[in-house]
C-alpha cells in the first residue's frame, strides 16, 4: 500500500462491469467539500450546507461543463460512516462511461483512487472493527457458499475477537500473578501456586491447540471440503460421483488449487463446497509403479478430511478390504476425519456380514446404477460439516491467524516447559507478553506494520 | 414479458459479479411489507412502520433464522421513487451468496424476479417518463463513450420527446385549420390558406427528413462511426493506422457488427467510437476479380460517414488520383458524409500543387512513418462528430423511432400531394390524425401495444 494517507479517496464499490445502476464511494475529510463542487442539488431550495446524514438527494453531476449523469447520493457524517470518516455515497446510472467519468472528476478535483480495501483500512484504523473482522470483510466478500459465508461472517461480526479477548484475559490473569511473585522475588517467596498455574496454562494450551487445529478445516470451508473417494477399481468410484453430483444438482464451479498449483473441480451441495479426490486404491502390491500410484494415493488422503469407502457390498468382504480398512482407521484415528463405508452394488444381494462395521463408522448401502440411496451420502458429507460449524463454533480460516497461532502454541508450550524446571517467574513473563503480543497482532490492537497491513488489505477488492 | 402485472418484483441492479456492494432493487405495493419480514433494524428505537422515506437505515437482513448479512437500505415511498412505487433499495456485501440469497429470500417472501427492464417499463407505465425517455435508460447504460453517452443523455432527458411535442403541435395546428373549413365546407368556404399551408407543411417536412436523416448518424455514434480507408496500394494507409491508433491511445473494443454478423475492431478516441474500414482501393481495372473487390470497397465506402482519401503527397498528382477523387467527391455530395485528403509522405518532400485541393476538403499533410501531424486526422475525425452532435441537436439513434418517422415522412408526402391535388380536408386530416399516432407512439402517450413493450424493455438488463 503505497499511499497510507489521509487523504480523500474514491473508487466505484459495486462489481465491475455495465449494470442498472453503480456505487462510488468517497471517503476522507473532503469528501463533502469535493462533493458539493460536482453535485447541483435538484431540489433548489436545498443548501449544500444543510445537507442531512444518512439521507438521500437527488442531483446532477457535472464534470464542469458536462452533465454526466442525474445520481442519488447520500453523506454519512463521521464518525457514523463505514470509513469512521466523512463519506458521500453516488448511485449512478452503472454505464462504463459514466462510472469512469464520475471517478475521473472526482480525482481531478482532489480525490486518491482508492487502493485495494482501503475503505475497510480506514474502517481498522478509525476503530469501527478490529483487524480480524476487517480481514474477515474480504472473506465475506469472496464467500460462494453458505459454509464459507457463515465462516466469514461470524469471524466479521467479532467471533476470533471474542475468542482472542478471552485468552488475552486468562493470559493477563497468569501474568498478573506470576508479577506479583516476581515483586517479592527477593524474599524467595512463592505467592502463585504453580500447580494450580499449571494447569490453566494446561486448559489454555488444549484451547489454542484446538484452534489452531481448526485451520486446517476452516480453510477448507472456504477452498472446498477434500472428499478422497477410496476403492477397488470397479466398486463403481466414477459412477457413484456422478450420481451423487447429478442428485444433488451440485453446482461445480472451478477454484485454483493452492498446493499443487492446478484447478480442481468443486461442487457446492446444499450450501457446502466440497473438492472431491479420485484416488488409484489402495491394495498391496510389488509392482513398483503401482507402488508410487498408492503412495500418491496416501498423500492425497492426508489431504481429505472426508474418506469415501466405496466396496462392492454384494460379495463376500475379502482380506483386501479388511487391510485396507485398517489403514484407513489408523489414518483417521486421533484426527477430526471421518471415515465413511459406502456398500455399493447393493441392488444385486446385500452382504449383511458387513453390518458390525457400523458400529464404529458410518455405513451406507446404496446402489450407484440404480442411483439408490445415494442422498444418504450427500446428507453425511454436508452433516459432517454443519457438525464442524455449529452456531457457536469457532474456526480459523485465515492464514496469517494460522501462522500466529502456531507461534503461540509454540510460546505456550516454552512457558510450560518453563514452569516445569523452575524458571524463574521473569523469565517466563517474557514468553507470555510474546504471546499477548500475537494475539494483539491478530485483532490489531498492537501497532501492526504498514506492510503488513498493505499485504493484509491488498488481497481486497478496490471499493471496498 | 410474460408477467404483465402489478406484483411486486425484484432483482440485483448493480453489475453482475462480486463486488465491495452490491444494490437489491424491490419495486410494488407490498416492497415495505415484504421487507419488513426481512429486515431488522439496528436501532432498536425504530418501528418500521414510522420510517421515512429517503432515508438510510442500517439493519440485519435475515432469511427466517438465518442472519445473511448486515446492510443499509433505504425506502422511496410511492410516487416519489424511480418506478413510481413504493421502492425499497438494500445495499449489501457484494459476494455471490449473499446477493443470491437475498433475491432468494425477498421471492420466498412474496417478490417476483424482475423481468429485463422492468423497473423502468413501471416507471413509464406510472407516467415518471415518456416511452422515448424510458427507451433511452438502456442506451444510456450500454455507452461505452461520451458521444454515445451524451446522445443517450439527452433522451433520456426529453430530447426527442421534446422535439415531438413540437411536430405534435404544428400538425395539430395544421389539422385544426383543415377542421374549420370541414366544418363549413358546405358552403364552399376556403378559410385557410392553402398556400400558407402547404408553406407549413413543407417546413414540416424538411423537419421530419433532417429527423429521419439523423439516424444513420445517431446509430453511428452508438456503434462506432465508420470511416473507410481508400487509396492505392503502398501509399502508408496501415501504417497511417497505426500511427493514428498509438498516437491517440485508441482502446479498442469489439462490438457485434449489426449488418453482416461479423466483429469489428472499434476505436475509442477522444470519447468518440470509430469504426475503421480498410478498402482494397478504387482503381479503374478490367480485371473481373479485381472489379469485384472494388464493388465491395464502393458500398463499404457508401455505410462510410467519413472517408480518409490516402495518397503519396510527394509525387506528383495522377490522373488515378484524379480520377478516384471526382468519384469520392460524387460519393459525398448532398450527403452528410466527410471526405479528407490525406497527403502522406510529407517527411520526403511535399507536392505544393496538392493545395488546390484544400479549398473543397480538409487537406492533412502527414508522414505515417515519421508520425508527424497524425494529430491533425484524430482532430478532424472528433471534431467532425462534435460538430454533429452540438449541445441542442437532436438525433435518431433509436431504431423503433426511426421506423416511425420514416412512415411519418410517407404520410407527410401523401398530405402534401393530397393539398396539391386538392383532395378534400376530411381525406387530409385522416393521413394527419396518421401522424399524430406515430408520434404519440414513440413518445408511449397512446396505449402502446403490450408486445411491443415487451420487446422494448426485454433488451434492457435485469435489474433496471
Amino acid at each position: 500500500m503505497k499511499n497510507f494517507d489521509d487523504h480523500t479517496i474514491c473508487a466505484i464499490s459495486t462489481a465491475s462491469g455495465v449494470g442498472g445502476i453503480a456505487v462510488v464511494r468517497v471517503s476522507g475529510s473532503c469528501a463533502v467539500e469535493i462533493c458539493t463542487q460536482v453535485l447541483r442539488l435538484k431540489n433548489k431550495d436545498l443548501q449544500f450546507e444543510t445537507l442531512q446524514s444518512h439521507q438521500v438527494y437527488y442531483a446532477d453531476f457535472y464534470d464542469e461543463g458536462l452533465l454526466v449523469d442525474d445520481v442519488l447520493f447520500s453523506i454519512f457524517k463521521a464518525p457514523k460512516s463505514y470509513t469512521g470518516e466523512d463519506v458521500v455515497e453516488i448511485s449512478c446510472h452503472g454505464s462504463m462511461f459514466i462510472q469512469q467519468k464520475i471517478v475521473e472528476t472526482l480525482i481531478h478535483k482532489g480525490c486518491r483512487a482508492a487502493q485495494p480495501g482501503e475503505f475497510t483500512m480506514r474502517a481498522f484504523l478509525n476503530g469501527k472493527m478490529d483487524l480480524a473482522q476487517a480481514e474477515a470483510v474480504a472473506d465475506v466478500i469472496a464467500s460462494q457458499t453458505e459454509a464459507a459465508h457463515q465462516l466469514a461472517f461470524r469471524q466479521m461480526r467479532g467471533g476470533i475477537s471474542d475468542k482472542i479477548k478471552n485468552l488475552r484475559e486468562e493470559l493477563l490473569n497468569l501474568a498478573a500473578l506470576l508479577e506479583l511473585e516476581l515483586d517479592f522475588s527477593e524474599e524467595d517467596v512463592e505467592f502463585a501456586d504453580r500447580t494450580s498455574l499449571l494447569k490453566n496454562l494446561h486448559d489454555l494450551k488444549i484451547e489454542v491447540t484446538t484452534l489452531t487445529n481448526s485451520f486446517s478445516f476452516g480453510n477448507a470451508i472456504k477452498r472446498g471440503i477434500p472428499v478422497a473417494i477410496v476403492g477397488e477399481p470397479n466398486v463403481g468410484k466414477s459412477t457413484l460421483l456422478n450420481a451423487l453430483l447429478q442428485e444433488e444438482k451440485a453446482i461445480v464451479s472451478e477454484i485454483p488449487g493452492t498446493t499443487r498449483d492446478v484447478i480442481e473441480d468443486t461442487y457446492n451441495i446444499d450450501g457446502v463446497l466440497f473438492r472431491f479426490i479420485d484416488t488409484a486404491g489402495l491394495r498391496s502390491t510389488q509392482d513398483q509403479i503401482e507402488q508410487m500410484g498408492i503412495e500418491r494415493t496416501r498423500k492425497k488422503m492426508d489431504e481429505a478430511q472426508i474418506i469415501l469407502f466405496v466396496f462392492d457390498g454384494s460379495e463376500k468382504l475379502t482380506t483386501e478390504f479388511e487391510n485396507t480398512l485398517k489403514e484407513l482407521e489408523q489414518l483417521v484415528a486421533g484426527t477430526d476425519k471421518k471415515l465413511i463405508l459406502i456398500a455399493n452394488k447393493s441392488d444385486k444381494n446385500t452382504e449383511t456380514s458387513i453390518n458390525k462395521y457400523a458400529d464404529s463408522h458410518p455405513l451406507i448401502f446404496v446402489s450407484a446404477k440404480e442411483k439408490k440411496n445415494i442422498h444418504q451420502i450427500a446428507e453425511q458429507l454436508v452433516g459432517f460439516v454443519k457438525a464442524h460449524t455449529a452456531q457457536d463454533e469457532i474456526l480459523l480460516s485465515n492464514a496469517r491467524h494460522y501462522e500466529a497461532f502456531q507461534r503461540i502454541l509454540k510460546s505456550i508450550e516454552q512457558i510450560e516447559n518453563a514452569f516445569q524446571t523452575q524458571l524463574s517467574s521473569d523469565l517466563i513473563t517474557i514468553d507470555i507478553r510474546a504471546v499477548l503480543r500475537e494475539l494483539d497482532g491478530i485483532t490489531g490492537v498492537s501497532v501492526v506494520a504498514d506492510d503488513i497491513l498493505g499485504v493484509i488489505f491488498g488481497k481486497f477488492c478496490i471499493g471496498k
